[in-house]
């Protein structure tokens, strides 16, 4: 009973192949699967779930790992609480929350990963392991049943963070400001997790990994950085 | 009867105070209105309702126009019934419809707008005037008991409407991919309206105003852009 997870900001940095970046961690965090579910719900730009299965499947095969699309199994729930190791693809959040409550594959990958069942998220696969959806950056173009998610740690996430562009024009919300904005109605602390960080979650133990400090923002008070190698606690 | 609406992709354009760009043709559109009432529920950057009423007074003082917010009212539907102009800020889009189901102003509002009421929304206050909130760029900080809104146009916006940046290492979904990925799982268009930008509708007369071209995305088709002055038909 110990909780394995990898919460990545993203699956792919800026000129590096997909989950490159990350494939000798996810060697070891995967060691002992030999198949990973893979769930493509969230697929980005639109693509379908074969597509985007594809994608997952090609990079795993890179460290050996096979991998099989949730989509493919008539009984998902059972699929996922047999699963040796689940990955979660990025994409838009909305259509991925919607499809795990719908499938209600929500609560049997909560207790699953409870148990200890490795997972790796990237992006909105990262989102869903906060206690909700709220800090995604994405659009709501689904609309679903609950914001609420796994709460596989005691924050949220903000995937991808991006620092305020100094001498920028757009009078849209900065980033930090979208998240101040969180926290005129919300409580929950938020982690700005920039591109190549990734949190390792094992039990309690939450350690910040990559080569960025992470950016934690809680209501009422200034924001502030955390170092690589640091510990998360709240 | 006849539709009478202002939408405008932002209050501010860069290097410019509140409104002041849209300043003349507001003269022009609310000429028969001694007082408007503002609609603050949007509440950017989580500022208090009376806060952000206050700087749309100091904006429309300067055209000889009295603003009360719709907050001050006990009983804010008569309020809305009543009004001789409205005008609703930015802010955050998902806390702004929360608030127009809950205070029960979003069925009065449509009404009232279908009756010829004097509109100006801005931003938020602008997406809602589509068929849903669905491609707003906000953070979902509040879950509303839907995502359907005004339906004054018969397409949605998406305000401060941005191009992708050449050449930019950052892996988050440009505004396209955003809208695209919209559009694989709904049908309605959508029109990109870049800062400086605005629709004004009368009655089923729609025409983009504004120094900029607007880019429109229908389902399955390449998006292309309209000029300033041209009319907007579906």
């Amino acid at each position: 009973m110990s909780k394995n997870l990898i919460i990545a900001s993203t699956s792919t940095i800026y000129g590096s192949g997909y989950l490159e970046y990350l494939l000798p961690t996810l060697a070891k965090h995967f060691a002992e699967c030999s198949e990973i579910i893979f769930i493509p719900y969230a697929r980005p730009g639109g693509i379908s779930h074969d597509a985007y299965t594809d994608v997952a499947l090609k990079a795993f095969e890179k460290i050996g790992k096979r991998i099989v699309g949730l989509h493919t199994f008539k009984d998902p729930v059972s699929a996922i609480l047999d699963a040796a190791g689940i990955f979660t693809g990025g994409g838009n959040t909305f259509v991925l929350v919607n499809m795990l409550y719908k499938t209600e594959v929500m609560p049997a990958l909560r207790t699953i990963l409870h148990q200890g069942t490795p997972y790796l998220g990237t992006s909105a696969g990262s989102n869903i392991c906060g206690l909700t959806m709220q800090t995604t950056n994405d659009m709501p173009i689904a609309y679903p049943p609950s914001f609420k998610t796994l709460g596989m740690a005691p924050f949220n996430i903000n995937p991808h963070y991006i620092d305020p562009i100094k001498g920028d024009t757009h009078m849209g919300e900065t980033r930090e400001t979208r998240i101040k904005e969180f926290h005129a109605h919300n409580d929950i602390p938020v982690v700005g997790l920039r591109e190549g960080s990734w949190i390792q979650v094992a039990n309690k133990k939450m350690v910040l990994h990559g080569e960025h400090t992470a950016r934690i923002f809680t209501k009422g008070k200034d924001p502030f950085e955390i170092e690589t190698g640091s510990l998360l606690s709240f």
